[in-house]
C-alpha cells in the first residue's frame, strides 16, 4: 500500500515566468501532469501534491484528475519542510510514501517500480533513488556503510575534494515507510545556510536506508530553466521516436520532427523531416506525412499522403491526398481516395469519396457527396455577417471555377456551376447553372495609364 | 578478373515490414542498389545477387541494371550457405569473387578497391575488410597469426573475456579466390546453436587470409532496423553535404536539409534551412534555395530565389523567383526574370520571360510568352470534366484579378482582360475584354440577419 | 590608448567563391563585420584594415562604419608582411595595437578585454591569445620559459613529435607595445617554405611576451571553408539561443530554429520548431511564433499567434494571428485582434483593429479600418498595368467572396459588397454594392466533352 507526494510548490525562478515552474509544459502536457501520471501508473491509495507558489493554478491545471488531494505548503522552507506538511493528511497511514519532484518529469514507471520492490523486498525505512552522473557537480552525494546502507548525503557545498570526486548521487526520488518517517520529521533542523528544512536529513534518522541506482542517469534530471527543459523535451523526443521506429515506422531525419507521445502510429508509415505529430492523433499503415505538416488531433486513414500542410481536428480516409498548403481545421471528414489540394481550406465540412478540391478554394460548414469536383478557386460564401450557413453539394456535381457559393444553399446531383458563377439559390439535380456576363472584346483597344486592373 | 556477390535474401524481421530489408530506401535509392551502384563501379564480369524472401520484390527493384544475375537461396541457414548457392552458378569461374552485404550501404567504392589490390599483391586466398569498432559488442573479432595473417575470427558469443576486448572487427566483407574458396565451401559445417552455415568459418580452412582495415568504420555498419536506417542516412547526408560545401556551396544549417547525391549543385548556391532537393535536380550559380522548399527533378538557372516552395520536374530559368507557397508540378517551364509568386500553383505550363504571376492563381495546360501580367486569383479552367484543354496568352498580355480563362482559349498580343472576367472566346491582339456586370449601389442599405456573405 | 588592426586581405581560396573570405555573412551579418563591431566596443582610436583581394568590395562592405582606415596590401606576403604595412599609417603612435583576424568572428569581446588587461598590467612588449585546443593539428605551438614568459611559437609542420603533444595553440590575435613591434617588424625574414613573412617570428625579436589562453577554445575559430562557416554559425547560434533561454524564452527544439542577433524577444515568447527571426524584429511577451515562419525586420505585439508565414518589413499589434500560409511584406500594419489567415496576401497596406482577412486574399497598397470582414477570394487590384492605386476600405465595411476592389477606390463605413463584385466606382457609407448578374439555371443538362469548366 502507497501514498505519493509530489512536490509541486515551487516557484522555479530562473524559468523567468509568471507560470510555476511545474505548469511548463513539454509536448503540451506539463511537467506535474507528467509526474502524475506516472504515480497513477502504480496504483496508489492515496495520491497528494503540496502545493505553494500560485498554487491555484498548479490545482487548475491537474482538475481532470480525480483523487488527487493539494496540499499546502504557504512557505517554501525546504523539501523536510514540504513532507512536514502532510503529517496531518496522513495521521494514521500505515503503508509507504513515495515521494516525487514535479520538475524531474523524465523518470520512467519502471524505475518506480524498481525503487518500490527494493524497498519492500528489504523491509526498508527509507530506499532513495541514486544515479551515477557523468557530471555530478551540484548534486548531494551518497555514501554508503558496509551492507549498502546508505550512511550519509552530503550536499555539493558540504563536501571534501575528496568527496566531490563520488559520482554516485541523491536524486531526490524517495520511497519512505510512512510511520518511521513521521516519527522522525519534526525533529529536522534548518540550521544551515539556507536556513532550510532537508529532507536528506531524515537518512541519519531513520536506521535502514538503501538506494536504487537508476539505469539511466537522464531520467532523473530536474528542470530549473528553459534550456534544461529543451534538453527534457529533446530526451523525452528520443525516447518516443526510437520507440516508433523499433515498431516499424520510418522516420526520414528523427532530429526535424516531434512526435507527441499521445500519438499512434500504424506501421510502415513515413515521416519525412519537419513534421509534427500532436495530441490525439492516430496515422494508419503506409501512410506519409510531410516534409513540413502539422497533424493535430486528427485520424488518417491507410496511405494518406499529407505534404506541406496543416491538418486539424479532421478525419482522413484512406488513400486521400492532402497539400501542398491546405489547412483542415475544425470538425472536418474527407472521405477516401479524395485530393485536396494547394491553398485549400476546409473547414467543419465533410466530403465524401473521390471528391476533389485541388485549387485556391475555401469550403466552409458544407456537405460535399461523392465524386464531387470543385474547381479553382471557389468559395462557400458561409457567413452573412451575423451567423454561419451550411452549404450541400451532391455527388458528382462540378462547381467552375471561381464561383461562390452564398450559403444557405444546396446544389443537387449532377449539376454543373459555370465559371465565375455566384449561386445564391438552391439547384435541383442535373442543372446547368451559370451567373456571369456574356464576353464583350473592344478591338483596337490600348491600355493607358488609366487602363485596366492587375495587382503587382 | 572478379566476380561479386551480393548477399540480399534476408527478410530483416527488426525491420517491423513486409519489404525485404535490402529495399528500405536511403534517400529514395534502396539498401541493395546502393551496394549494387558500388559494385559496378569495380566493373566485375559477373554480378550476382543472392535472394530469397520475397525474391520476386528483390528483383523487380533492380530490373532497371543489366547484366545482374538472381541466385535464388530459398532457405536462408547463414552465410556460407548462401554462398554456396553461388557453386552452380561459378563452375570454372578462376578469378576472384567479392562478396558484400546488401545491407551495409555506406561502403565507400575507395574501401573496396583497397580490398582487392591487397587481395591481388599478395595472392590470398581470401581477404577479408575488417574495422576498429569504438564498441565491438556484437560483432565477431578477428586474430592474427604472425606475418598479418588472419588465424580466426569468433563469434561475440564464443568470445573469452580476454577476446571480447579485441576492439578489431570483421565487417562481413570479403574477397576470396573463387577456385580455392569453392573447395572449402562443402566442408561448412552447420554444428552450432544458430543451426546455420557460417562463411567466416572458411578462414580456418583457406591458407592464406589476410585484413584490411577500413578508415572509417562507419562505412561497414549494417542496418537491422529502422533505427539503424535514420542513422545511416544521417551518415551518407553528411558525406554528401560535406562535399558540397566543399566545393563552394553554402549550407546555413546543414543538420535541417537533405541532398540526395544524384543532385548536382554550381558554386556559390546558397540553401536555406530545411530545405530537401531531390531526384535530378541541377541548381545554378548563386540561387538560393529556401527556407522551407522542396525540390525534385528540376533544373534552376542562376540567381534563382525559391522561398517556401514546392518545385517539381520544373525548369526555371536565371533570375527568377519562385514563391513563398508556390507549387510548380509536371512539366514547368518559367523563363528569365519571372515572379511566380504567392499562392500559385503552375501544372504543365511554359512561360515565357519577364512574366509575372504573383498571387493566388492556378495556371495550367497553359502557354504563356513575354512579359505577360497575370493578375491575382486568375484561373485556367482547363478540364471540362472530361479532359484537359489548352490555354494560350501572347505576350504583354494583362489578365484583370479573379478572371477565369476557359479552355480552350488563346488571346492575343497586348489584350487587357477586365478584371472578374470569365473569358470563354479567343480573344484578337489588343484587344481590351470584359465580361462582368454594371456595379449597382443600394445606398442607405444596412446588412441584416440574411444579408451578404463572406465566410469566416 | 589603443589602436586594431583587422587582417581583411585574403582570398580564402577553400572557399571556393569571387567573394573575399571576410565578407562571407554568419546570419545576415559578413566575419569582417563581427570583427569590427567587437573591435568598437573596445574603443580604440584607431582602426585599420588591413585589405588585399577584392579590396574595393570588402570597403564596401563596411561602408555604413565611420572611422574605420583601410590599409592596401598589395601582395599577400604574410601576416608579418600585413602588418608590417601599417608601419606608415601608424607612424608616431605610442599606444598598443591589438591585431585580429577578420576570418575569427567568434571572440567575444570580454576575452578582447582580458587580453588588454593582461597586457596593461605586465607592461609586455606583446601578449598574444592561446587556447587549450582537444585536437591541435595545424596550429602553431606555444613554449614558454619560466616565468610565464612566451618562449616561442612553433608551426605544425616545424614541431617535433614531442612538441606537436603541446596543446597549448597560438591563436592569431595579439596585443602589443606599437614602439616596441615597429622596431623589430622589418627584420622579419620570409626564408620559410611559404617565401612569406610571419608575424608569430617578432616573439623572439621581443622582450617580454606573454600569453592569456581563451576559456572556450571554440572563440579562435578561424573559418576558412563553408563547413567551418556552418559550423561558426551553429556556435554563434547556441549562445543566442541560449541567452533567450535563459532570459525566459520557450524554445520547444532550438537546434531547429535561426535567431539573428539582432533580434528582441520579451519573456514568455515561445518559438515552436523550424522558425526564423532575423533583422531588426522585436517579438512582444506571450507570442508564439511558428512552426515554419521567417520574421524579418517586424515588430509584434503582445500575445500575437504566427503559424507557418512568412512576415516582412510588418508590424502586427497585440492578440493579432496570422496564418497559417500567410505573407506580410513591405510597409504592413495589423491592428489589434486582427486574424490574416489562410493564403492570404498583404503588402503596404494598413489595418485597424479586429478586422478580418482570413482567406485566399490580396490586399495591396491598401488603408482598412476596425471591424472590416474581407470574404475570401477578395483582391485588390492595385495596378493598372502603369502604376499602383490605393485602395481604402472604412470600418464595418464587409467585403463578399471573390470580389475584387479596381483602385483607386474608396469604400465608406458600413457597406456591404455583394459575393463575386467588381467595385469599381466609389461607394458612399452604409450602402450594398452588387456587381453580378443573375443567376439563370437550365435543368435538365447533362454535362457532355465540350461541357464545362473545371480545372484539374
Amino acid at each position: 500500500m502507497i501514498a505519493v507526494a509530489i512536490l509541486a510548490a515551487g516557484k522555479g525562478t530562473r524559468m523567468k515566468s509568471d507560470l510555476p515552474k511545474v505548469c511548463h509544459t513539454l509536448g503540451s502536457v506539463s511537467m506535474v501532469e507528467r509526474v502524475l501520471r506516472s504515480c497513477l501508473a502504480l496504483e496508489p491509495v492515496r495520491c497528494l501534491a503540496i502545493v505553494g507558489y500560485q498554487s491555484e493554478y498548479v490545482k487548475e491545471s491537474l482538475n481532470g484528475f480525480t483523487g488527487i488531494e493539494f496540499v499546502e505548503q504557504r512557505e517554501q522552507l525546504g523539501t523536510g519542510h514540504a513532507v512536514q506538511q502532510l503529517i496531518p493528511h496522513l495521521d494514521g497511514f500505515s503503508g509507504d510514501l513515495l515521494v516525487l519532484n514535479g520538475d524531474a518529469p523524465l523518470l520512467r514507471i519502471d524505475t518506480l517500480k524498481q525503487l518500490l520492490t527494493t524497498h519492500k523486498q528489504n523491509n526498508n525505512a527509507a530506499t532513495i533513488l541514486t544515479a551515477q552522473m557523468p557530471n555530478p557537480f551540484g548534486y548531494g552525494r551518497v555514501f554508503f556503510n558496509e551492507g549498502n546502507l546508505v550512511k550519509e548525503i552530503v550536499e555539493e557545498r558540504d563536501c571534501t575534494p575528496v568527496q566531490k570526486e563520488n559520482s554516485r548521487i541523491n536524486a531526490g526520488i524517495y520511497c519512505f515507510n510512512w510511520s518511521q518517517l513521521a516519527q522522525v520529521l519534526p525533529n529536522l533542523q534548518s540550521n544551515n545556510d539556507q536556513k532550510e528544512y532537508y529532507l536528506t536529513d531524515v537518512v541519519s534518522l531513520l536506521d535502514r536506508v538503501m538506494a536504487v541506482d537508476v539505469a539511466d542517469y537522464q531520467e532523473i534530471l530536474g528542470i530549473n530553466d528553459r534550456k534544461q527543459l529543451a534538453t527534457a523535451y529533446e530526451i523525452l523526443q528520443r525516447r518516443v521516436k526510437d520507440d516508433w521506429m523499433r515498431a516499424g515506422v520510418t522516420i526520414i531525419d528523427p532530429n526535424s520532427i516531434t512526435i507527441d507521445d499521445t500519438v499512434q502510429l500504424q506501421p510502415n508509415v513515413v515521416i519525412e523531416p519537419q513534421s509534427h505529430l500532436r495530441g490525439n492523433t492516430i496515422i494508419g499503415a503506409g501512410s506519409r506525412i510531410g516534409p513540413g505538416s502539422l497533424i493535430e488531433n486528427s485520424q488518417l486513414g491507410q496511405n494518406v499522403r499529407v505534404l506541406y500542410s496543416v491538418v486539424s481536428d479532421a478525419v482522413v480516409k484512406d488513400g486521400s491526398q492532402i497539400g501542398p498548403y491546405t489547412h483542415l481545421r475544425g470538425n472536418v471528414e474527407v472521405g477516401e481516395s479524395c485530393r485536396v489540394g494547394n491553398f485549400v481550406e476546409l473547414k467543419n465540412t465533410q466530403i465524401g469519396d473521390r471528391t476533389n478540391i485541388a485549387h485556391l478554394s475555401y469550403i466552409g460548414d458544407a456537405r460535399l457527396g461523392n465524386k464531387v469536383n470543385i474547381g479553382a478557386g471557389t468559395i462557400t460564401a458561409n457567413y452573412d455577417g451575423v451567423k454561419k450557413h451550411k452549404t450541400e453539394i451532391r455527388d458528382r456535381t462540378k462547381i467552375g471555377s471561381n464561383s461562390v457559393l452564398v450559403a444557405p444553399v444546396t446544389l443537387g446531383e449532377d449539376v454543373t456551376v459555370a465559371a465565375g458563377s455566384v449561386v445564391t439559390e438552391n439547384v435541383p439535380d442535373d442543372s446547368l447553372v451559370i451567373a456571369r456576363s456574356r464576353q464583350v472584346v473592344k478591338p483596337g483597344w490600348r491600355m493607358t495609364s488609366s487602363g485596366d486592373e492587375s495587382p503587382s
